[in-house]
C-alpha cells in the first residue's frame, strides 16, 4: 500500500489544491478504501467556483468528491460482509441511525447526516478514504469502477422517479438534460416508462439524450409559454405525462411541469435554482397535482448495481472524460466548461 | 306533493330571483327529492356577487345551491336502495363513469362531471330536484337535515385531510378558520390528530375555532414573516406539524405551510386565491415536502354520515343561521356579510 | 357484413356446439364488433369438460370465449372514441359503475359484473359481439389481433404483479409455468425485476419459460419439502425474493411461496386450486408476510397495449396454435391436451 | 440509589427466582433506569410455564419482563434528550441499525434484534436496567408509570391496526378479547373506526370489552361455522368489516376473519396459535382479501404516549392487578390464572 494520501482539498473559493494528508484508519464498523474512480458533481464545481451552496459555505479546507468507487484496503472491527480486495461503490454519507427519519426509512432527511464534500464534511477525492461499511456495496463482477462511481448520480435520478411513482406504461416528462436529468430518464425507462420526453434549452444536450434513450425531446426557449409547451409535450408523447421530474432548476420548468402533468399526477422537483419560484397553484388545486421535493436518495445502491449488472441501465455513455488524480484541476476546468457530461477522476496511483 | 317548484335562480351577477320552475321527473337510476336544508357556500355567494369563479362564468340563468339534504319524493326505474320518504343527503354531482379517472377511483377529476351550481349546471336550491340515486345517501335516524346539508363542506375538509395523510397522533396545521378550515379541523381530529393548530387574521374566528375543537390557534397578520410563524406553530404544538391543510387561499399561508411542515411531511392546498403564488421551492426540495392540491371529494358521504351518527364529528356548532326558501336573498346577504359561519336555507313549503 | 353469426355455444358439460345466433345490435354506449382472434382460457376448457367452476355452473346454453380482439363493425349512440373499422382489443366485462368498488377504483370486485363466458353471461366466441365501448381499446398499428387477444391473460399476470408490488430490482418467484405464470413473468420483467425464478413440475414448461425470458427455473416434485425449495430459490437468485406470484393452484406452492418470500415481502395468489389450503401462519406473522388474493384485473389494457407496442413485452412466443371458428372443437381438444400454451381461434369468415 | 439489583430470573421451565444481580452501568448512547412498573405479558407466563415459545427456548437463566416504565438514574455518554430523573417508557429492544430492514423503516424485522425477555436476551424485571437511549421515551406529566408500562401491549395493537389500514369510518372485527385484542380495539377506535366488533369464547371477557369501548361483541363457540359467524358480524355492525385483526391464535378465527372481511379488505394476524392453519384461499383470491402478519411494532411509542396524554386512548381500565417486585411469583400465578387482564409489578424499592 502507498504510504501517502494525495488529496484534493478546497481551501476556499477558487483555491483547490492537491496535498498530502494522513492515511485514515478504519474505526469499528468501517472500512478503509483505496479509492478508484470519482465523478465530479455540479456541486463540487460550485463549491470550487463560488465557495458555497445555500446555507453550506466552505469556511475550512475540505476534500471534494462524493461520487466514488474503490477497493477495500483495510477492514475495521465488526465488519463481516466485506473483505480485503473487494471492489466497491460508496453511498457517500453516514447517518445518526436514531432519529425519527432514520427509524422510519427516510434517512436522507436525517439532520445529523455526515455527507461527503458538503461543508464542513470532507469528501473522498484522495488515495484513501474510510467509510461506514454498511454504506459500502460490492460491485458485481461485470460492473466497472467508472460505473460504480455513477451509482451516485443515478441514485438521485432513481430516487426522484420513485418519488414520482413512475411505473410500467408511464409517460414521463424530464425537464433538463444534464447528468441528473439523464439519470432520471434512464431510471424512468428501467421502471417501465412507455415514453420519456426530455426538455432543454440546448439542442446538443437533447441530441445526446436521444442517444442515451430518451424517446422524445423538446427544445425550449425562455420565451415559450409554459401552457404552449405543456400542449406540445402531450402532443409529442400521445397524452399528458402522469409524472414529471424537474432537473433543471429553472422556474419556467417548474411551471411547465405543473401544467404538463396529467390531472392526479405527480411532479417531482430535484433541480436547485432560485430559493423561491412562482407556480400555478390554481392548476395544482383543481387538477389535484402532487408536487414533491426530492433530496438525495435512500436504499438505491443495491438496485442500481443490480440494474447495471443485468444490463437494464447503461450509464457508460454518460462518461465522457477521464483524468488522473494529479490532473484534478484540469478535470475541474473541463467539468466547469460544460463540454462533457460526466468527468471522472482516477484516484489510483500509477507506476 | 306541491305542484310548484319555487327555485332560486341566478340570472347574472347580482341578479338572484325566486321563480317557479317545472318539477323535474326522475329518469332511470334517479330519484326525485323534496329538498329540505341547503347550505350557502362561498362559491354561491361569489357567483352571485361577481358572476364567475375562474373559468366558470354565469352566462345563462342557473339555480344555486349544492350543500343539500332532502326527502325522496319519487323513485326512478332501477333504483333499489332508496324508497319514498327516505331522509337523505346529496353528493352534488354526477360523473361520466367511463373515463380513466372514474375507473381508477379519482372520480373527482372526471372532466365530464355535472356539478350542482357550477356554470352551466343547475344547483338544487328549490322545492324539488332530481339526482343520480347512487349519489344520494340515507341519513341515519339521529342525523338532522341541517347536518345532512353540512356533509358537503365536511367532505371538502375530510378529503383534504385524507390527501394530507392525517392519522393517529398527527400534529396538523390548518390555515384559515372559515367553514372549510373548521371542517378540516373537525376531520383531522376525527382521524386521530393529537393537535390541530388553526391560523387566521381574525381573532373572533379563532375564538370560534377553539370552541369547535381546535387545540391551538395563532393569530397572524400580513406583516408576519412566514419563517417566524412557522417557528411559532412548532412551539405552540410541541414540534413541527407533519401535515398542513391550507384553506385560506392566501399566498402567505402557502409559504407558512411549506415552511412549517415537518421534513418529509405533506401540505395540502384547498383554498383558492391567486392563480399563481410564489413558494419556497428550496425548502420543498431539501426537506422533501409534498405539496398536494385537493379538489372537491370522492367517497366521503358514507364516512361523514357515520361519524356524525356515532358522535365523532359534530358540525352543529357551525350552523349559525337559518332562513326559509322565500328568504333566500336575506340568507345570501347574511352569508355575504361574513357574520355567521354556515347559513342554511330551509326549502320545505310550510303551512 | 355477413348476415349470420356463427357462435360456439356450450349447452352443458361436454356439449359444445357451433350454431347460428342473431347478430346483436349495439345499444347506446356500445359497439358491435366483428370478432377476429379469441384465445382459449383454462376456464373455457373447464366449463366444457366439467360444466362448472366453483359456484359458477352452466345451467343454460352459453357462448364461450373472453380473450378477444376484433374490428368495430357498428358504433352505438354516444360513442366517440371509436369508429367503423378500428382494430381493437376487448376487456371482457361490464360493471355496475355505481357500487363502492366501482367508485373506488376496484371495479374487478363489482358484484354486479357481467363477465364474458362466466355463467350465466355469454362469451364472445362468435362472428359478432356487442360490448360497452369504454371497455374496447384501439390496437396500436404494430400490435396484431393475436396479441390483442393475449392482453387478457397478460392482464391477469400484470394485475397480480402490481398487487405484489414488483418494481425495479425486485427478485420474484413465480409458481407455475402455464400461460398465467408466463404472463406474470413477462409482467414482472417489464416492471423492472432483476430476477424471475419460475417453478413447475414439468421440465418442458420450464424450458419454454426460459425461452420466454425467465431468468431462473426450478423443477419441483410433490415430495420436495417447501422449506428446502425456499432455500433453493434463494440460492438460485442470490437472495430471497421480495415478491411471489402463485399461479399453480397447488397447496404446496402456497407453502413454498410463504416460506420463500423475504421478510416483509408480498405473496400474491392467482391460481385456483382447492377451496381451502393449509399455510404456515407462524411464518406469516413473525416475518410480516403479506398474502394477497388477485382476481382478474382493472385498468390494465392501455398499459399492456403500450408495452406490446413499444416492445417491452412480447407475448407472441406464447401463441402456439391457431384454428378457425369452424374448427372450434378441435381447438378445444388441443387446449385440453395441454400440448400448446396459447390456442387461438380465428373468428373471421374466410372466402 | 439502592446498591442492590433484585431481579426476577427464569432459570428454566417453572423455575422463576428472585436474586441479586449487579447493577448495570450505561454504555455510550444508553441510560440506566430505575425501573418502576412492569406488566406481565402472555409470553412471560409461557416462558415460565413451558420453557419456550417456538424456536425461542430458555437454555440459560434469563430475566423476564418487557412491558416497562422507569426513571432515568444515570445518563450515558452522548445522550442529550434525557436527563436524570426523567420519567420514561421503554421500547423493549435494540436493533442493528444497518440491515435492509432497519434502513427501510421496518426495524421490527431486523434479524440482529436484541429483544427483552426473549431467549437468550434478558428482560428488565429488576430494580435497574440499562437501555439504548433512543428507545426510551419521556412520559407526559399526566401519564402514569402504569400507563407507561402499557405502551408495549398497546403498541402491538396499534401496529396491527396500522397494518390493517384502519381509518376514519372503518368497521373492524377484532377476534379475541384478551389484552392484545383489547389494545387493538382501543387503537382501532382512536384511528376513527365507526364500529369495532370483538369475538371471544368467554362471555365475561366480552362484557369487559364492552366496558372498555367495544361497540359490539359476539360470543363464539367451537361448533359455530365461520360462514355463519361472518354473516352475524355483518348483521351486527351493519355491513362486512373492511378490516379484521386476529388476536386469538385460533384457526377458527383465521377462517372467520377471511370470510367476514369485506371484499378488497385486509385481515391482520397477530395471535400465535398453531404453526400451520387451513384457510379459505378461494375466498382470498376471488374477493382479493389481503392477509398480513403483524409482528411487534415500530415507531409507536410517541403516538401511544401522545394519545394517552390527550385522552384519546385510556388503558387504565385494563390494569386489574398490582404486585411488588418481591411478590413476583404471586403476580405470575395471578397472570397465569387468567382472572385479571393486565397484571403489573412495581419494581421500586419501598421503605
Amino acid at each position: 500500500m502507498s504510504d501517502t494520501n494525495l488529496s484534493a482539498v478546497l481551501h476556499k473559493k477558487g483555491d483547490l489544491r492537491l496535498e498530502e494528508r494522513p492515511i485514515p484508519e478504519p474505526n469499528e464498523g468501517e472500512v478503509q478504501l483505496s479509492m478508484r474512480k470519482i465523478g465530479i458533481c455540479g456541486s463540487d464545481v460550485k463549491y470550487w467556483t463560488t465557495g458555497g451552496i445555500g446555507q453550506f459555505v466552505v469556511t475550512h479546507p475540505m476534500l471534494l468528491g462524493h461520487e466514488c468507487s474503490g477497493v477495500v484496503s483495510k477492514v475495521g472491527k465488526g465488519v463481516t460482509h466485506l473483505k480485503l480486495g473487494d471492489r466497491v461503490a460508496i453511498e457517500p454519507h453516514n447517518i445518526c441511525r436514531k432519529c425519527e427519519f432514520c427509524k422510519s426509512g427516510s434517512y436522507n432527511l436525517c439532520k445529523d447526516v455526515f455527507f461527503l464534500a458538503t461543508p464542513p464534511d470532507n469528501g473522498a477525492l484522495a488515495r484513501y478514504h474510510t467509510h461506514a461499511a454498511d454504506f459500502v456495496f460490492k460491485l458485481p463482477d461485470n460492473v466497472s469502477f467508472e460505473e460504480g462511481a455513477c451509482v451516485e448520480p443515478l441514485s438521485v435520478g432513481l430516487h426522484g422517479c420513485r418519488r414520482a411513482g413512475v411505473t410500467l406504461g408511464s409517460r414521463v416528462l424530464v425537464c433538463g438534460a444534464g447528468p441528473i436529468g439523464l439519470c432520471a430518464m434512464l431510471s424512468a425507462k428501467a421502471l417501465g416508462a412507455a415514453a420519456v420526453c426530455m426538455t432543454d434549452i440546448d439542442s446538443k444536450r437533447l441530441e445526446f439524450a436521444r442517444k442515451c434513450g430518451a424517446t422524445h425531446t423538446l427544445l425550449v426557449t425562455k420565451d415559450d409559454k409554459p401552457e404552449d409547451l405543456a400542449t406540445k409535450v402531450a402532443d409529442l408523447i400521445g397524452s399528458a405525462p402522469q409524472h414529471t421530474v424537474e432537473c433543471s432548476g429553472a422556474q419556467s420548468s417548474v411551471n411547465l411541469g405543473v401544467l404538463a402533468t396529467r390531472s392526479g399526477g405527480t411532479m417531482v422537483v430535484i433541480g436547485h435554482g432560485p430559493d423561491n419560484v412562482s407556480f400555478p397553484v390554481y392548476s395544482v388545486i383543481t387538477r389535484e397535482i402532487t408536487l414533491k421535493g426530492s433530496f438525495r436518495y435512500m436504499n438505491t445502491w443495491p438496485t442500481c448495481l443490480e440494474m447495471m449488472s443485468c444490463g437494464k441501465i447503461d450509464v457508460k455513455p454518460l462518461i465522457t472524460h477521464m483524468f488522473s488524480l494529479e490532473e484534478t484541476l484540469k478535470a475541474f476546468e473541463t467539468a466547469k466548461s460544460g463540454e462533457g457530461v460526466k468527468v471522472i477522476i482516477d484516484c489510483e496511483k500509477k507506476g
